[in-house]
């Protein structure tokens, strides 16, 4: 009986000490519990800033649009200029607000387009944060047009237009590329495009949906608008210098930097070390560019021109802004140098060939080498889980031709025509509308005096005196 | 006592096992202590460096302050005008450490003012983060009051009144707003004020401490120093153009990008979500006021008047500043829309009524709309707990008329008024005492000759010729 | 019996609740695992996005430097001088991708450069991100160059030179500091004169590995170069005003900003406070720095001048960045206060005395401020583990002069030598190489008719009459 009690004892203890085991670990399930929230939330934090400065970064591309169109064009449409950039950027803001969203990542209508969360009705901290980085990419694609027309468009009839392309243009390709959507036309499991291509069209930060649609909706544009007066003598293309170059080059650079949270910004993920990749080929993509140009302008003409050697830095930039996460160093710097050829060509090309006028090179750089840019994810594409680019998570998933794959390049095909057709043929048809409805061109009288005049009842530098 | 003996050893092996179990409980005790250490740093450290970034996105705002007053006056005194705005900056650093944090943060002395951690005496990270954070803002409120003065005040003069204002004027005001001392007048559950009309005043990012202040200030300097030679021909008010509208819309995108920091960084939780909300209004209220304001001009004149809509982007932003984070988004854009009309209303009503001289506007957008943006929080703060604005932890405590309360809307009329009498009244004061002492305005021979010669013996642009 | 079969029932109860325990212990310990890698992910990444967005600011100092060098010299070298300093970025990104990583960060050889990672080949994200930061400083430490020999120099020679710099001049100063390698020849454990001197050398952001190169360099170029055409008549320095002082004041704001990410970033962990103390010591110090030679140029000429203000901003920021992690606040002041009136003093001394050309101050900024920021650390540092500053564990390690230590005063004094020695003395020898080569000056002509017509073909605004 004196052992059966010992025994008793010690189970009796064993229970207690067991008890008293079982609170520790039911507060630290607690603490556990707690933690992974607080980490979760700082994860989402950590977007949430990522993405807020990277918008902002996207925002100063404004004022470098800005500056690179007022300073290659002349003094007399100076204020037009800027009044047209600025407006875009306001526009921008409240038509993205009241409709591009919705449009753009709505619940999708047949892969085609969105249609919910108006004006962003339900919106949450998370989608605030979501629609202010997609709001700067929407205004940027309307401000790539105002380039192109500079100097001879009627300032009522811009806003129109740049309100169309806000509301509908740029948030329906966007819903094709980026809404996520099972059906989305270019990118969805469902879409029929998809699965004959058998890859999903991979356009990282926008060469296709900002600078291709902004690019083609141009030469619309240019094409309905005609040139302007005195750029073609006889069928030759004249040059017409920009009045200020310091503001022309500090625009490229202040578009550059813009660039770091583009192409950074757009894995909308504060915690994924993907973005290194992304900004380091954007960087090299964006020096090859510029060197490229420069080196051709110097080969052809005896010497470095600093306004194509310019649009180069913005050749490169385009260029790899689909594919910075997809492909290596070196890929990089070829697309960038080829992307400096390209611009050089395409502005002789518009010129010569097209008899366009577009004052800043706006369809080069943002139309062909937006296309050049979807190409080149077909083609040098390294392609996901071969171990190649081991952290590039949101790449393209196939590979390209270089790494023997057929199918990404088929399907980047496709999506780079639909953006050229899209932003080309409902341009026009927009053109043209309000060419009839307002008038798309100022008058003759008025574009002799200058826009900042006639339109606006100002000039930009009433002091100094111009040749 | 076979059986007694397999008893014992059961519980022998019993204990071992449960012995077995201390250790890594303990071990995970310490590990959850040590994650919960690591969480909580990173918490912080994120905190540091969105407020080390907001801040420098405000500090680009004195580039932005510098463009567009440069820009909206004449060349032959811009370099006075850099001048200014540089050394508003220097010297907000150096007095803002010397006494400014110490007035506005230090130990609070009967809720009026602060006194302690001059010189930042003790400072730590935390307190340097803080500090840098605080003084961005405070020479953000004096270069305010350099734009309503620019191209007739005294360099000297004016150097002494900044230091003034970052010392004292500022920093007081901001003590009864943003110290969190339990006796703050505006803000503090002790204050007489607060208990008076039952709410708590509340100036989220400084509609009231930074913009009102300096626009009041402003005014009370405009009104000592009188207004430029030729500025009013027999009681008419008459346009002087700017020199350099490039100089003043930069000036303007670049203001609005630092208000991402301003309004943005002002949770001083990097951790929070809320920032999204008060971003997303911020950008909203911007692009309306810009389109009210040209919208105005338009019908008023006939055509879109470019300063007058790039002083509606500052409208809105200045407005939207304090209730940013406690109004819905269709708010955000009505208080835009109506800062957009003020400051077109109050920029006549300066010249035509008052007859004072502000060559940039600087009262009618940081004045009047900073006072408008404080009342708005009276009119469309949704009030916080009824899970309308479910994030907005920062938000205004109490609803606003139009959600049916009137606590909120009567502490926001006296914090309103407070700001105004106290920048109001000290400024003239101060600006009299400065008058007398040092004499506030240049000779006529120099406002003629412009102030680059004058007070600094160079031209802005030696090589141009002008009118 | 029936005792015995409690006891056998009550131990294997007390077996099944242990064997119960056992899964959630085991559980607990999987959680803690996996959130200890999201935690320290979550750190890396905080660390990622700082360096990103420090480095974009570091970048956007191009675009400040472009500024100030266009600004204080003459309009028909603007588009010249914008060439060289994008071609600077340009060359720089690509050739510290090729060749400056390897030589800075490679494997070390000897303690004097490293060798490996061409071409970054088996780069990481971590790689790419630290490359990133790395390359922008780099860059920077060519653009200074390009200011002092504004003016007059041949673009190809100058591409020429920038190249060199990048992949040796620069990064073999960096191994020497930076690298971390053992026997690093300023740095490293290993290191005869880290023995020597019985303290390693500090630079924390680099005021000798991107100031001192950049200045010193500059240095051998201008007297290689020889002034500009007018600069001296009879031996007596001539006045040549910049263009345009607003393009300068821009400028400096901008460096200015870029600084909160040149010193900011320069802990190189995001999880790291210590970055509040380097940044408000950056700003005391440039604060300081402006109102020296502001009060300077009072003094001596009765007039504050705007660009040796100016200047002084850059001075004390210059100075500021060895130190700023290693001073109190009023230590920050006081070497803003001195570099203030060593620009001042440098400038003057370089025109009278040496009689070298430098447009913009650069070597005064860069070289001489440089290496007073070197030799601040040994005056001024409080040493580390002392408790006088707790956070600043990447502060230099041992005490300054005036904290009664000598050793690292000693070892600053060998590395600001090292660093004016090994810049000017393979400055000498490479400008003395392109010289003979291809030529370092441009002809009498073309420096008279201005380099953007002669190197270009385009006038940089072509609208505007000047003088």
């Amino acid at each position: 009986m004196e052992k059966n009690k010992t025994y008793l004892f010690a189970s009796i203890l064993v229970m207690l000490a067991l008890l008293s085991l079982v609170p520790p670990i039911a507060a630290q399930e607690e603490s556990i519990e707690s933690l992974t929230e607080s980490v979760d939330s700082l994860g989402t934090a950590l977007t949430f800033i990522w993405l807020l400065l990277c918008g902002g970064l996207v925002f100063l591309m404004h004022a470098g649009f800005s500056l690179v169109e007022a300073g290659f064009t002349r003094a007399k449409n100076t204020a037009n200029i800027l009044m047209k950039n600025l407006l875009t950027v306001c526009l921008g803001v409240l038509i993205y607000w009241l409709v591009g969203w919705a449009i753009m990542y709505g619940d999708d209508v047949g892969g085609i387009f969105g249609f919910s969360q108006f004006c962003l009705s339900g919106a949450d901290n998370a989608i605030w944060n979501a629609w202010f980085f997609q709001m700067v990419f929407a205004a940027t694609g309307a401000t790539i047009v105002s380039g192109a027309m500079a100097e001879r468009t009627n300032f009522k009839a811009y806003l129109v237009f740049t309100g169309l392309l806000v509301a509908i243009i740029y948030p329906v390709y966007g819903h094709w590329v980026w809404s996520g959507a099972d059906f989305a036309l270019l990118t969805g499991d469902g879409s029929w495009i998809v699965q004959m291509c058998g890859a999903s069209f991979h356009d990282f930060a926008g060469s296709g949906v900002v600078h291709s649609i902004g690019g083609y909706a141009a030469l619309a544009g240019v094409i309905i608008l005609g040139p302007r007066l005195g750029k073609f003598k006889n069928g030759k293309p004249q040059v017409i210098p920009g009045h200020n170059i310091t503001f022309g080059f500090l625009g490229v650079l202040l578009l550059w930097l813009g660039w770091l949270g583009f192409n950074g910004g757009s894995t909308l993920d504060g915690s994924d070390a993907f973005m290194n990749l992304a900004v380091a080929n954007t960087f090299l993509a964006a020096a090859a560019g510029a060197v490229a140009a420069m080196i051709l302008t110097w080969v052809k003409t005896g010497k470095p021109d600093p306004s194509l050697t310019a649009n180069g830095v913005l050749a490169g930039l385009v260029a790899i802004t689909a594919p910075c996460g997809s492909v290596e160093n070196w890929a990089a710097i070829v697309i960038g140098l080829i992307a400096g050829a390209i611009v050089y060509a395409g502005v002789m090309f518009n010129e010569a060939v097209l008899k366009v006028d577009d004052p800043v090179g706006a369809i080069a750089v943002h139309g062909y080498c937006g296309t050049w840019g979807l190409l080149a994810v077909g083609i040098f594409s390294v392609g996901m889980g071969n171990g190649i680019l081991d952290g590039a998570v949101y790449a393209a998933g196939a590979p390209g031709l270089l790494y023997g794959g057929v199918n990404q390049f088929m399907v980047q095909v496709v999506g780079a025509l639909a953006a050229i057709i899209w932003a080309f043929v409902v341009g026009l048809i927009v053109f043209k509308l309000i060419d009839v409805v307002i008038g798309l061109r100022v008058s003759e009288r008025e574009e002799l005096e200058g826009l900042d005049i006639t339109e606006h009842g100002i000039r930009a530098y009433p002091e100094y005196i111009t040749e």
